[in-house]
């Protein structure tokens, strides 16, 4: 079994990861949390959505945090674009790289944005074609790519397909998120290979939630499969709105304790992480969602 | 990559989980704890130690919870016993399987059993031949078999000698255990193949520990390894003695989750498990230490 040597984590906390909380995080606790994030060594933060605030409010202040972030070279910031709206306003932020978001599932699709698959692809091509011409990074994010809250387990086949409409869209990068986190070790491998057979897997990442505790498992499980791009939230920041409670995104913290054990390079500092995680955890009022996050960081009070 | 049809999981929350407990747990809890689990329809449930009340003396009451419990059939109920003397009380309580302690690492056992790994071997030969006499099942635990909270990285020929001198002993199980939780996946892989050459993969379990977040992704690696003996602790219970506060034994929810997700059978009631995690989280007034057994809860309580 062939690992890959070296990992891009896409980390995604300050975007997934603050925009399922209630209260309304101020502005510069998300420019210091980019900050601190980019000078830890990420190569790619997710850091704003420009969707509309009636929809998202926490998200309302992205051409703020953009504004007032100081910009890493070599880090990508990217944002979420649902339609040329949010795209031009990204532009205007002057985002790194644009991220388009479908589904796997119909039935997710219809509730959720109110139309078919077929119609939410048609929905991102004057995304695609406007990032196209303004030569930006486009990401496509393929939610409930294993399971879908409504209508249980997802055909790979589908998957596959919306993975290709993403490919030919003109997406350098697509996310194969496990949206509900029900995802089994062995499910990953067989849906990640499937769609390595029409899209380049260095192009594939996986976005994993850790609702079942099976997070850091099928990260393990999709390296093994040839994914060499993770999602992963720092604190394990962002809930999973679909189970009340439930653990959301998988903690950068242990998903870095994972790679670096297996000495897998990521060009991250761990160390710094941690730190960031207390920090931001602490902001919110709670503990750190993340197992290696809150053990390395009681190992630090001891020393 | 040829993953096990079925796994066995020794269930240890009744004694390695309650072991750490500060405050005492009433012995009618402690019997319908073991109860609950065999019900689930666990093989093996770790149920009490014969060892000084003076060093544990949570499991002071190791004999009443023997006497107390409904055995079912199909169930082995095991205890730990550090010498003859814990051994003859085990007998007494007519306990199925009696484990003996050992450890990998020659710091680990200098400092907690103030005595060298050759000397600690030969400590449990009275044990095994009484336990060869008596005609009762006997079980080794290794600690430290990958990492030590003293010295560090532990080299695999340590292990591969331990686990060589337990099975000489007369184990008819042998625990390879990460007792910090310090492992990576690819240690956990290349310390149970290496130990797999000297011993039956058949005989050889994986004890996990979740401090860092890699307990799930461990049993993964562990099965991939060829081993389908699994230890887990409901509602994730017992702490890390050695990173205060910090998470303890991967929980039994998120190891079924995954072993059920792959399709390989436990002959265990999931749901039965989560309500017993429940159960005694609430008894010891603290959530469960469980993702899978927290969200499916909720799940339920929504139902």
């Amino acid at each position: 079994m062939s690992l890959p040597t070296a990992v891009k984590i896409v980390e995604v906390a300050p975007r997934d990861g603050l925009q399922n909380e209630s209260a309304f995080v101020p502005t510069d606790v998300k420019i210091e949390l980019v900050n601190r994030l980019s000078q830890a060594g990420f190569q790619n933060i997710e850091s704003a959505s420009f969707v509309s605030p009636k929809w998202v409010p926490q998200m309302a202040d992205g051409a703020d945090v953009m504004a007032g972030i100081a910009r890493r070279p070599g880090t990508i910031y990217s944002a979420l674009t649902p339609n040329l709206r949010g795209f031009e306003a990204a532009q205007a932020a002057k985002v790194d790289e644009v991220a388009i978001f479908g589904s796997a599932s119909e039935a997710f699709c219809q509730r959720n944005i109110n139309c078919s698959i077929e119609e939410s692809i048609a929905r991102f091509e004057p995304v695609a074609q406007a990032a196209k011409v303004a030569g930006l990074r486009l990401r496509g994010s393929i939610s409930c790519a294993f399971h879908c809250p409504y209508q249980g387990e997802v055909s790979v086949e589908s998957t596959v397909n919306v993975a290709r409409r993403m490919l030919a869209l003109g997406c350098v990068e697509i996310d194969i998120c496990d949206t509900i986190g029900a995802a089994s070790a062995t499910q990953v491998g067989r849906v990640m290979r499937a769609v390595a057979e029409h899209v380049d897997p260095a192009m594939l990442s996986g976005h994993f939630h850790d609702t079942y505790g099976q997070g850091v498992a099928n990260v393990l499980a999709a390296l093994q499969a040839g994914i060499s791009i993770i999602h992963a939230s720092t604190a394990g920041l962002g809930g999973c709105p679909y189970a009340k409670g439930a653990t959301g995104n998988v903690a950068t913290e242990d998903v870095l304790y994972l790679l670096h054990g297996m000495g897998i390079e990521t060009g991250i500092d761990l160390d710094s992480v941690v730190d960031t995680g207390q920090w931001i955890s602490s902001h919110l009022g709670r503990k750190a969602s993340s197992n290696a996050g809150n053990a390395l960081a009681a190992r630090k009070q001891l020393a």
